[in-house]
């Protein structure tokens, strides 16, 4: 067996890790965790650590760790066929399976789903379609796609263009021509603290109607966001937002992109974040859910509306010029079919709404009197405590501080796993939905110990 | 177990395959093939064919189907942790492993390695990189990229920028602003049939030459090629290119993205194109080969020089903002591993290099004389046979005949899979590089029938 000490030094020598300080990393400088194996909501590292891991990877192991139902799917598929493209009608048995249980649960008016790997690669097909959809139509300029700030939507040059955060802008030269951002849905951080939720809501939508006016409506071609807002701060939208901004884009014939990625298949208690909340959606993505990650595999479910359009476009110009060599790749369909059937018969769903809400009472319980706690939210198993300098006075911590990280950093003392959200001093908590209540009592002790080391009342 | 018809109407109903006519695929005027199983170079359908994949899915599964050895790691790695995150520094065997194993087998001057999903990721990863490189060392102006005419790099919105192929901009809005495209390294169709290959050479050189001229040197990025032209053509570069262009990028400061995404791992009957045609890149895509097709992985290593400025970018800007959720996934690690093992051990880049030549001479021995036969080129086991109306006149046939398409499609009747790729008719072969003597036999007798067919002398 490889001793610990190798694979750090092989690690530190050769492997460029996502979303991190490269530098620090390659001298030795910052912490690294070589991850084992995992079993249920707990991950163990090869120094023998077992950590509760409450964010459940990137928010995407939804059903646990070391579900036997996927790795045997898996193991099957990769005995039997690891690998055929999808080009030109090939498919196989598991991902043809796999598009007709995702239509099963999709939204009504849905029609199609082209698979990718991930939840970039899902935005930027998205973003291909709809530009598409328009020169179909014949509507050249109807290109500008409009986010929002503070949304996540991808690392790539558009799909970073779409996140509406710095870190993924600077020194990237993002966001591009073509993407647009307006306000957040973010309640907490309302411009004026005397707004009420009704009042924001307005705000939001004046704020988009006007950029849309502004732009002239015959150059705007969709708009996309996460029915509640993941990376950016992992909030629920205020109350009446989506019955809002929906009419508005209706009336400028603007596509409805819902980016489901961390919604999808039981975050926030239901099948769907687009049902939740009431959206209808031209072009849901989905990625993470999908497969509880245990394979690469994400997806574009377009409507109705937007297949036909696709369809006539290639009945003018032939076959589209669009695909990945690993697009419905066999075993992230095998991945995907086990893993929808788990959320079934788990009854995940169910269980997001219920331990959503004693999480979010424990947390209350626990933390709700705290001088520095600004906000606590959450909906099903998406949870996040704010953390401000001033209560009363909305007052923000200086970001050098670093309270978020450092925060994190206790948690992970207590062997719970959170996370430090970009841009303010959020924790974030999004633990596998199958998460138990002692589970969760350990995540408010570990959280509560940590705010109260880190910030003593 | 699930019908034949079954399946196929709910592909129809619900599946949206890649490069695709997704109108007639709907209304079930298309074939489609719903693939079962594999062994070695033969793939078997659900209605029990079986055919001779002389083009490895998309020329990626190089190991060939059915291999034990690589099913038997994803199913172990699945059943030990099916995923864990790359992000802040986090690993795991398989990634840390597989990262040393590819710097072991790469040039020697290169130093990490990103991992993504698949080969368009990587070089969307790719351009972020040369980006951020170009702002870490103050020059913001220096950001175009300069890719050539009928190369492969992607179907994204920038990757299929970088690619120069019509298919992938129509109704797309592509190529972006930044991207150029110069001539394509393709002698057969060079501009003028009196130019000698070393003319014709001099001619890229000096196209290359003007075009950074014309656009500024200060504002030239990168230049993105393929060691031999994949998708474009599958041609290897004629006598001297690469010597003849590298020189140019390295007086402009240009770097060199060389995209190995179908070279790599053995292809061309060498680890690394860039080792076959002595080319130094800054850069180098991978994917397809890296793990034969068994998992979606990708990769982008960095060199030294390249590193060096990601390191002082992190350390003046914090961490770099960029990642997938899949990144490093430990399902494509661990077959990312075992594909390696078994690539040594079977000896394929040898067999490559010698089934290749002996390919090469039967299908020149076979068609030689053929008056439609253009060309017949190729390089290890990356082959392309093209035809012609007149032969010494060089003229083409009028695409609207559909002579590449409706060849594959005979081909297919004497049970081998080949690939008409666009823009000219030209048949393309790429099989798994385990193929020996008498399955190549088998393909170039097949070959031999269906152009005597289509065009009987």
């Amino acid at each position: 067996m490889l001793r610990n000490d190798t694979l750090d030094q092989w690690d530190r020598e050769n492997l460029f890790h996502p979303s991190t300080h490269l530098a620090q990393h390659a001298r030795g400088e910052a912490p690294s965790r070589i991850v084992e194996t995992g079993s249920g909501v707990y991950i163990e590292d090869r120094n023998g650590t077992k950590l509760l891991d409450a964010f459940a990877g990137l928010y995407c192991v939804n059903v646990g760790y070391g579900r036997s139902e996927i790795s045997d799917a898996i193991a099957e598929q990769a005995k039997k066929l690891a690998y055929y493209h999808s080009y030109v009608g090939h498919g196989t048995e598991a991902s043809i399976t796999l598009s007709k249980m995702i239509l099963d649960r999709a939204p009504a008016n849905m029609s199609k789903v082209y698979f990718g790997l991930g939840g970039s690669d899902a935005n930027e097909t998205n973003i291909k379609l709809v530009w598409y959809y328009n020169n179909i139509l014949g509507r050249p300029e109807k290109k500008k796609i409009i986010s929002r700030w503070r949304g996540y939507h991808g690392s790539g040059l558009m799909t970073g263009s779409l996140t509406g955060l710095e870190l993924f802008h600077k020194k990237f030269d993002l966001p591009l021509a073509q993407v647009l951002h307006t306000e957040a849905p973010y309640y907490f951080r309302r411009p004026d603290t005397a707004m009420s939720e009704a009042d924001f809501v307005a705000h939001c939508a004046a704020e988009l109607e006007a950029m849309i006016e502004r732009e002239g409506p015959e150059t705007i071609a969709a708009f996309i966001g996460e029915p509640a807002l993941g990376t950016g701060g992992l909030v629920p939208p205020p109350q009446g937002y989506w019955e809002a901004i929906q009419p508005i884009l209706k009336k400028h014939d603007i596509l409805l992109i819902a980016d489901e990625v961390v919604t999808g298949f039981g975050r926030l208690g239901s099948m769907f974040g687009s049902e939740h909340y009431n959206i209808e959606a031209d072009i849901i993505t989905i990625a993470k859910g999908l497969t509880s990650a245990y394979a690469p595999l994400s997806g574009s479910i377009v409507s109705d509306k937007v297949w036909k359009i696709l369809e006539q476009g290639t009945d003018e110009n032939g076959p589209i010029g669009h695909g990945w060599t690993y697009s419905a790749h066999p075993i992230g369909a095998a991945a995907g079919i086990a893993n929808l059937e788990l959320v079934d018969s788990l009854g995940l769903v169910k269980n997001a709404t219920a331990m959503g809400t004693y999480m979010k009472a424990a947390l209350q319980d626990a933390l709700g009197d705290h001088p520095n706690v600004g906000d606590i939210r959450g909906e099903g198993l998406l949870m996040a405590v704010e953390l401000v300098e001033d209560r009363s006075a909305r007052t923000f911590f200086d970001p050098a501080r670093k309270i978020g990280p450092t925060l994190a950093g206790e948690l992970l003392k207590h062997g719970v796993i959170s996370r430090a959200m970009p841009q303010g001093d959020i924790l974030g908590f999004a633990p596998p939905l199958c998460i138990n209540q002692a589970e969760i009592d350990t995540v408010v002790r570990a959280t509560k110990a940590a705010i109260d080391a880190v910030l003593p009342d």
